[in-house]
């Protein structure tokens, strides 16, 4: 079987983040104001042509500073243990982030984007434009986690 | 510098899908009613804990079957040159697919799923549950995309 062969990637940037570590990441970035810098390698600069009209992108990201996992987790939000995949913890086999993020502006290979809750150095793997048509749906039932964001963490 | 090196990543799985290659498979299978299977490894069964409680996930996958890239590219959606991060095309530096599939059914370790647009024996990289509040934003400009989705391809 070749299914379980590796696979692997090369990053095609780099984040440059006010979070200098797990610590100081919040659990997710999506209510900061904080403002993360998008590096794209220059080899790659061409593939952002016209990206400054979009206002949110997908930022996919490699959880570099977070070591093994656990297929159970506890989490911020209650005492419970949930299945790991229906968490967005960073401890995961793929070690993969991703967030929408709002693009804020950018100058050249260097996006400036709002939102993003990965750490200072983080390998970024890919940007996909954030389009609602194809990555919203409207009648949504989410499990253990209905109700919980608005709510104190544990 | 550090930054460029290689990353490994081993599939936590494989997908079972009606589109038997590159050609069968939708521009976006977001609109489309077929059903996938998502296999999960045995190993990782665990973790899928509760996952039908929700009615959709985001689901991580490696575009097994798209070779190379370009950094300006050609859409089904119009005649213009894009830059490949605007665009959702498969041949990527990182070939990452990403989509929010509805999760239709769960046995065991079998995700029955709606919506997926990836190839037959997709690698699957990763699940997380797909939680509005994280993952959608309420004001949106998608740049030249606007107003393509709803119209014939070109």
């Amino acid at each position: 079987m070749m299914r379980k062969h590796s696979l692997e990637l090369k990053p095609i940037g780099i984040i440059h983040s006010p979070y200098k570590n797990t610590r100081a990441a919040p659990y997710q970035g999506y209510r900061s104001e904080e403002i993360s810098h998008i590096e794209v390698f220059k080899e790659f600069e061409e593939g952002l042509k016209d990206i400054e009209d979009f206002s949110h992108i997908i930022v996919i990201y490699w959880f570099h500073k977070y070591q093994g996992y656990h297929l159970l987790v506890k989490t911020p939000w209650d005492d419970s243990m949930h299945g790991l995949f229906t968490t967005r913890s960073p401890h995961r086999p793929c070690p993969l982030g991703l967030t929408v993020v709002e693009l804020v502006a950018r100058e050249k290979n260097i996006l400036k984007v709002k939102g993003l809750d990965a750490i200072d150095g983080t390998p970024l793997l890919d940007i996909k434009p954030y389009i609602p048509e194809v990555d919203e749906r409207s009648i949504v039932k989410f499990g253990w986690l209905e109700g919980k964001l608005r709510k104190e963490r544990c």
